[in-house]
């Protein structure tokens, strides 16, 4: 099921670079400073719950595929607080395995089930009880639980993306522990900051009580975030993530900025200015960026929850979130005018929107200091998607403006294979430019090596 | 003029693995669910016309390129009923066929040279005249006509476009005749739906008239398109298709639509209007293909008539429509937030913008069970445009969100050529994949045949 | 550092191909009809300065690189006159220059180092110094100075860019000269034509001054514009250059374009009339290149000085303009209607928008008789970028629709490497073709020929 050529190039000269180069940095430790996994996870350290639960319910990669070729939501558990019967889900799952064929879920699942539980026949409604039992078998083992994957998995550093109101205990608890592994939380104030996230009035109450700051006034505001920020740098952060419909940011006089944060918590104010504030409040960020090092992450471009009637049935994540068209060149002018030039402040910045590598983003991050680039993210993080972002960023913002790889990811167990797919698709691409002669072998290798490691922890100061 | 070999991929391992899916598919018959044959060629099976008119005339492929050379489209015959010197015409294509290297047209053409009429040589000044005295010969003889052709190309069924103002009768005696060929029209409803088409308002009376209905109403206009719709299912239709200049949806109350009926018979609709009665005609035409099971395609996209000369001087189809921009993601919204999780419904989307495939046709289709994509569209059926289309949808949609290939010609000698370019681009994508160890060969055997010929029939359901 | 074999198709069996291909065309004569060069080089032929100033100072390429990274750009001598200490700045670049690796940039710079000055060792700290006497040595001898550069590196045609205002001294004293090298200028009106331009009001009526005509009414202003046309031609001048920020073109009534003017003129014109007037003047320059013959080059779509800072430091051409989104479709349609017909008209499209390329620019281009594609342009005239321009153009457009290469450079010492990267792509491209058997051998001999010397000849009139 992985054969260990995967992914390399198609002919035998560049395949047995890429092979050289992978040796070099298979075994390197995996940084994973951006993704979705539950802190909870490696304070309790409590087994992972059954297949279905594990693999389909909490992987909308999985069950968006399934819902696409009309399988009803309901039947895979999704909304059950515990899945009703998980290998009935589980079989369901099997039978339309073959609709994975050609996509990244598919190679992220296979390596799980081979390496960790060493399933070597594909998933079908033939082995579906046999994978079903395999699994539910080794998740009882104690080499299963999260602490013991995260050391067998190699990562040196995993960071979480978390709310300004979220007290944080499971990250504590962690630090408390004696458990060595690093897990650190990353500061994502998009609650406390988009107008139109569910509750914002709310949240930014609750910010103010837990900060003791009066953020109905734009200084207390202020003054609450930043004191979070703090908070958050004490356990570890060192990166901020902001997930905004657009890339659109402004700037404001102190002013102005004052007067449209009035009309923003006085719930009056209009999709324009709602917009307005999350644009402003993008520079504002980048200012506290400025003075405390935090790593700024900007992900625009996803119109979220799309599938009105399953969003209202299931809420958000549902796999109803779709890329749109996103212009940075005119979008950031404003924070770029304002901070670009910064010697202190790094802002890595992500797409939904592949015109953007050659048109906007190479040419920015090829030009202003302050500016790197994300790795291909979400529907691009996969063996073609991540070869385009190679193709089509390092001719103009070379290797060194792009910050290694993200997984991004809830599903734990991928992570392994996420980076690995990535590390493969680096190495065949440098491959091609050793057998074409744009590059040295040696050199090749050490660029593979920033490319898993180096630059990772460079970008996000780890 | 034909190698064996084409197209499939350079290294020795891949395109010994597309060799071999290829011969597993080569033979399978040719369903092609969408075009723009004519169906009195089936009715009437007289002999085709001179090559210029069959070649030139009729394919506005090969005189758009001639023209963006200079040559007048007046010495190609175009705009005259019948062409006054085809073999003069001839010669003067044969002159510039070198300006058609790379193409597609010109692999299209070299496979009906070849293939159909045995010419081994490739076209030019010094071949031009054995050129057109073999394909008139031949033309002559009986098993060159459209009946024997259509046979001999295996063809299974070829679906024709056609409008609701379209009596059908070369459908009915097609079916009235001995001939077992499946022939079934489409109902393309663009003449009595879009205010901007030629003779709108004369269209929907005539609509009225056809249908004994009152379609001055917007009642009776509904009724009118309803009982269209089952005139054209009754000969064997299963499909209908929608040209919109862009994606846009609506879904106004019931009452708004019909207001906007009254603006728009009036003749007083601005263009906004327009618009948004297109938009509002796609939402209803769902509603009526949830109600009677006809698939929806929508072609968006083109700028038509862009040459004001050309068109005023030979009218519509002339070589000057033109790709633009499309947003799929907002202008769908309307449409899918009613239908788009209906069981019964299927919608097949095209784009004349190969940058929403990854963006957002991709993320749509691997979402909504309503939506399939449609086949790479028009410019982009050619190889470089098809490989694309794989590419740059398979990751996020599966194969199992497409719809094998259609052919969308007027070229009824090309068909064979366009499917055979088809079938061996697939086969080269899939033993990439094989070659790379993304997919088992075997399984790539299925995945090929499905593309070839299963989910075209299970898509368009026939 | 120069495999004889770079930038080849990665299987043998292409690699061949492609070999066999290059040495038909690799000793082609350079045409260079679009650059931005200056013309004093070649009448005074002094030798050129020391080799931070040609390098990385004339080069943004360089330093933006460079700045990108941290560099400040004082300590690389930008913005100052002559740069303070050559051999430290020197220094630095080759510290930094592993940023450039994967970057075309790094094969232009290894090409001249190693074809020029025989330096065989890659630049980094430990080469610095050799490098730069190296270089210091070889540019004080007399087969270093322009014109014997010019010859050395088979130049057939050279041509600059140059404002109306300038009054061409030095291409007159080149063609005074008994020197037989053939360099000609663009006519390039942006000054006097973009309204946004520095100083465009002063511009305008120095064009006054020069041609003796009322520039500040609009008949004058048109006079004096076809005037300074027929100057330009008189010394060899055989085509116009206009860098708009959009691709806009307007087809106004005569008084309303007057009107138009007298609003410019006042300096009370607001953005968008400043952007109609844009538009209005390419409809404008192309009906005088109807009558006098020049070929027009469109570059649209560069946002000039992003980076306002910079800007206000250094001034333009700094590194810091970026590529937008761009409209052909749309924006081109007003001129096409007037004169898209015109068999004396040629108009070739460049664009920094790659998403144009198989969506707007090779449709129009494979329609419209006065349309030709430009090379791919600045951000993309790397060996990707070129690839990805022939794989998206050629389906639609042809070979025939294109124009052969532009080096567009200010380093003359770049201009052999830029042509023969652009003639290894191309033989690449025309290699896979053969191999996968769209194109013989013998016929792809051809293309690589036309495409390296005939058509750009033939676009440019040269």
């Amino acid at each position: 099921m992985l054969h260990s050529d995967r992914l390399f190039p198609a002919d035998a000269d560049s395949r047995a670079v890429a092979r050289r180069l992978y040796a070099k940095i298979k075994g390197l430790p995996i940084v994973s400073p951006h993704g979705h996994t539950d802190a909870q996870w490696f304070s309790g350290n409590q087994p992972f719950p059954d297949p279905a639960t594990l693999f389909i319910q909490r992987d909308h990669y999985v069950f968006r595929m399934l819902y696409s070729q009309g399988v009803p939501l309901e039947k895979l558990g999704i909304g059950q607080a515990r899945i009703e019967d998980p290998r009935a889900a589980w079989r369901l799952f099997a039978e339309n395995y073959y609709l994975f064929r050609g996509t990244p879920t598919r190679m992220w699942l296979n390596f799980a089930f081979h390496e960790l539980f060493g399933l070597e026949q594909i998933l079908s409604p033939a082995t579906a009880d046999r994978y079903f039992d395999t699994i539910v078998e080794k998740l009882a083992a104690p080499e299963f639980r999260p602490r013991a994957l995260f050391e067998r998995f190699g990562i040196e550093v995993l960071a979480t993306t978390d709310s300004p109101l979220d007290p944080l205990l499971h990250h504590q608890s962690i630090r408390a522990s004696r458990w060595q592994g690093r897990v650190i939380p990353t500061f994502r104030p998009d609650p406390v900051v988009d107008p139109d996230f569910d509750g914002f009035a709310k949240n930014v109450a609750t910010l103010g009580a837990l900060t003791k700051e009066d953020t109905s006034t734009w200084k207390g505001y202020l003054r609450a975030l930043r004191l979070t920020r703090e908070r958050f740098q004490k356990l570890g952060c060192t990166a901020t993530d902001h997930g905004h419909p657009t890339a659109a940011t402004a700037d404001l006089s102190a002013s102005a900025a004052e007067s449209l944060f009035a009309k923003i918590v006085s719930g009056q104010a209009s999709a324009e200015e709602k917009e307005l504030f999350r644009a402003q409040m993008l520079t504002e960020l980048a200012a506290m960026s400025v003075e405390d090092g935090l790593v700024m992450q900007i992900h625009p471009g996803a119109f979220r929850n799309h599938n009105q009637k399953i969003y209202q049935k299931f809420g958000r994540d549902m796999g109803g979130d779709i890329p749109t068209r996103t212009d940075y060149v005119h979008d950031l002018r404003p924070l770029l005018n304002r901070y670009g030039n910064e010697p202190g402040l790094t802002v890595i910045l992500f797409t939904l929107d592949e015109t953007s590598y050659s048109r906007e983003l190479a040419p920015l991050a090829g030009h202003y200091p302050c500016l790197r680039l994300g790795p291909a993210w979400w529907f691009h993080d996969s063996p073609e998607g991540l070869m385009r972002f190679r193709e089509y960023t390092t001719e103009t913002a070379g290797f060194y403006n792009t910050v290694g790889f993200n997984d991004d990811t809830r599903a734990f167990l991928s992570i392994p294979a996420r980076h690995d797919v990535a590390r493969r698709v680096d190495c065949s691409f440098l491959a091609r430019l050793v057998t074409d002669h744009r590059l040295d072998e040696e050199e090749a290798v050490e660029v593979a090596q920033d490319l898993s490691y180096r630059l990772v922890k460079q970008a996000y100061r780890l």
